[in-house]
């Protein structure tokens, strides 16, 4: 079987060197250039403290009619304009950014305060959250891939909102490890700040990712239910002292007495056979350590002791189910590939 | 002025490590003796990486008669047999753990799982949360020292559930370093499973410091307020990969309409005059950074952009306001001493 | 081509942890049971928060004789038993314990303060450095797995030695994530003890490790140089706050005065078409990241500005080149396959 | 007694910072001034999370006829025009930069690549490593505030020194937190490359802390013994995944064969009386929990089972008694404070 050729898109960023290190596990692809604007001319293993002696080259002189697949790891509003170049070039596009996660441009505008430069492209774009579009993505041409915190909150909350479960208002208090903050150094991201630190940033209903979580839950209500109000997401991001991985805490108001065992239920039903996705059994948490360095999901549910409130814990790795991992995921449902390929 | 004697008891955990740490900076007390039954006989150099070369004795040999107050670092259970010893002693006693703290001994065993053996000093015992109760401790015989959670939860809360602003749920999302769970070696907190996690433990409505939660936010609700329901609080505590601190994202549903600026107002005059209550600004939050290696609690109060969600940030040192550093502030106080002494 | 079948004598431990992820990844190998003592009955994903569900084993009721190969991890001294009964049932063994380390049983009471209870298989045992002892080990019943620390130390050194340029004193300052510690709690690995610290342990003449490290490297000196006494080294371990990764920094009195890019090609062409050796190129030193969670080796080589002093570093991941990723490779080896399988 | 009115430039660095928490302990100090180029009118609490409600001002508009004694805390190069201009308002100076503390110009072009520009201060200025130039600090106009990892090597190195112990070359493998960096955000310093990394950077004979170690132990050696070679210092730094301390493993080749016992009283008579320098018994190593967060040194020594080696462990906090600490140590010697004022 002939090899998926792929390009990545800026490269030089954590989510293109964890791409890297998966593929060097995955027999199925062929990596036919890496691009870096401020690199270029440089090799990769220049750039990061590894073995990986990939030339870097510019956007421009990357050779895009030599692969199948681009990968865009560029920043928001800088990735749309690759994206639609390579689309023109009749190569797939699995976007990294949030450029195309936004199905309504005004809400681009609304939260990016920026205007979509390819607002012909959002039509073609699929929200790639593989496990809930698995059946688009795998004849998709453009796959937007989610957010790190989105992917959390939504396979969280997705079994309840697809049951009429969840309505109103959602809390997410999430806590990210820094690499989520990306490789340009400030005084946030500063060794000496953020170690044995821990803070909560841009709380309340302002992150930018909220209009993901919102957007993609509103897909999954049930519009014939009396309660099926759109879901609003209360977001918490805090920023802990390690590299990689999410646990995001989600309160959620139940209208309806489920128990704890009835719930981890609904979750198995609705997973079932989802081999990134772990429930844990009832009496057990989700921690980082069960997905960190890994493609991975877990989700735990506790019901405190009183008939309305449930807890949500979801933990991922940020870097690889939260953007490279899904991402290379995603690669493997669009070329026919086992969906594990590289990933385990 | 003669300087103020004491004794600690249970020195060799890390609240009297910390207790003994801020002594050395204490220009009024006179340290008489430290217990530990396990290193009785050693010195504390040998147990604490420290010079502080003072001779560890049992509790049973410490001269109780030479002391004018007492501070218990003994576990719950153990505590309550010692501090009856002090006070028939007629020596003050200000106890760091848990076993004062609930004024009713029926919901000490509903908490703590075991029948109370002092219930006949529970009258005397004042809840030590400095800043809320320092006419009572100036007088106490015994001071219950509030637990590290509890201080975070409380002072948060209290000027919104004194204004009749909090009542039905509230939400208190904590983080804690690890020497909250102390000295004693274990798998939770074996340094390999720690470092680089993130995990939720007792989360919901079970642990056992949402009694003196919901027990002193009580004491300040307005009974004459038709919403005036008392406080429940759902608590999900977090261990951080860090030592020292917590910070609580608590979230509260408000009955009225505040502005941000009104709760930075309500807040600041609540607190006026008070060293080690720092109210953040609009639009700064409140990180473990602000406090973390001192006796300060930093708070920071966030409106999200509708009208009924307020979202409370308050950060302390667990050991030190949370614990030893509360202890000392109460034994300055009841002392007559300038009530930062030893603290800055 | 059939699947190596395996056992794991040991597996709770995080050498066998590691492995078991590693093994995920391996398409030749077949898992046929795991062993532990302390949680045989229960499942793995109940003692580490991961989602392997194998059922754990007594090594009793471990099926031997349907395995072809069986890595041990199990502590030293243990381990020669079940070694034993391995070879005795013509299965292949992979040692990660110290006992078939050294092939002199004296030397072994000398440091292990015991006896040695099968001494009639130290002469079939192969030190399993893989790089340097691939011919024996493929054919070999009984490998050695070598100590994390004499890895680096070894690897680092033979060049040198091979060539006649290291003898007398050498100084190998390293430093240690805990995971090298085990998963036993202790007050030395407790987590508050250990973040934010930095100690030295059991320096100088005394740490086990020494032995190996004299052993391999008096192996491959050149008995006909004057110069070749026989290697003495000081041996320095540290802990570091992190929990995998080792680094040593080793100073070498260099008899003749070769120059840094000389050294850099010696080492080059030593270590020429190995996978898992990665020589920096002059200027470029070697460290943590270039190594943790791989099998690789990183080492750099500094010349000070005199004619006499050389500085090597070199960097491994502890659990997997310096445990269960080189005994994986040591399979692969043993069994005819693809070096690197299950290693990218 | 008036108190010592003082200034300092260059304060929002985290010298600056440490310093200004070590003055809220220190009865006798009045802060007249805090000056900062690139924050000039904002509040201190504006750049770090702290309540220090204290205005910036810059350089130029700073009150320097107010103040007793200025600290400076600026980077090389820029911190001799201010000594310049301190000392010429008949101010006393501290300067924590590397300005003054080279006694020959020569050495500072050949060290720091730039002409001295006062060298005509370089007769007066006093290396303040306090234990040992205690008199000459108590009259000085300026003192030239020791390096951080010059501190660990020239205490730990003095009582051989002095004794003819050491000579001819010794190695200093240190590892340092990162807060020596500095605040400035660059990707050394960026959480994620620090955070669970360990590095080597500028080893061998080129940092420049080595230049002040062989001057400062040169001056000691005792010239009428045959073997009083200048020293010679390998300095190996490495970066802990750490805030604050430094551990320095010292390696000297010994002339005569003492014993451990006879070395540890060595250093407890050279010592005698220093309340800042912790000798350890034999057996016990120095880390850095013993003196993180405190102004202390930790010095512990280790004979190896062989007659020439010897291995001393030095441990700081590199900001406290690394730099700050020590600086307002040398403050309250030099106004006849006492001298741990603060400092508890």
């Amino acid at each position: 079987m002939a090899k998926v050729r792929l390009g990545i898109y800026g490269a030089t960023g954590y989510t293109g060197f964890e791409l890297l290190k998966l593929l060097q596990r995955h027999p199925q692809t062929e990596l036919v250039f890496l691009t870096s604007e401020s690199n270029a001319g440089a090799r990769f293993s220049d750039v990061f403290a590894c073995p990986f002696d990939y030339p870097l080259v510019s956007s421009e002189s990357a050779p895009l009619d030599q692969i199948d697949v681009a990968f865009l790891c560029l920043p928001h509003g800088a990735s749309m304009d690759w994206v639609r170049r390579v689309r023109q070039a009749g190569v797939r596009a699995i976007d990294l950014s949030a450029d195309f996660r936004l199905t309504d441009p005004q809400e681009y505008r609304r939260w990016y305060k920026e205007e979509h430069k390819a607002p012909e492209l959002l039509g073609e774009a699929v929200y790639g959250l593989t496990e809930l579009r698995r059946d688009e993505i795998r004849t998709a041409g453009l796959v937007a891939n989610p957010g790190c915190y989105p992917t959390t909150a939504i396979l969280g909350l997705y079994p309840l909102v697809k049951q009429g479960l969840a309505s109103g208002q959602v809390i997410v208090d999430a806590k990210s490890g820094v690499s989520g903050a990306g490789r340009s150094p400030s005084l946030k991201t500063h060794f000496v700040e953020a170690h044995d630190n821990f803070s909560p940033y841009n709380i309340g209903h302002v992150h930018r990712h909220i209009a993901e979580m919102e957007q993609e839950l509103g897909r999954w209500g049930r519009p014939n239910l009396v309660r099926a109000a759109p879901l609003r997401v209360i977001f918490s991001p805090h920023l802990l002292p390690i590299n990689q991985g999410i646990l995001s805490t989600i309160y959620v108001q139940l209208p309806q007495p489920w128990t704890e065992n009835e719930l981890v239920s609904l979750y198995r039903e609705t997973y079932a056979g989802e081999r990134f996705i772990q429930i844990l059994p009832p009496g057990q948490l989700a921690t980082l350590r069960h997905t960190v360095y890994s493609n991975r999901v877990a989700i735990s549910v506790t019901r405190p002791d009183d008939p309305s409130t449930l807890i949500v814990c979801v933990s991922e790795d940020n870097l690889i189910k939260g953007a490279s991992g899904q991402a290379l995921q995603n690669m493997n449902v669009m070329f026919g590939l086992e969906e594990s390929l590289g990933l385990l």
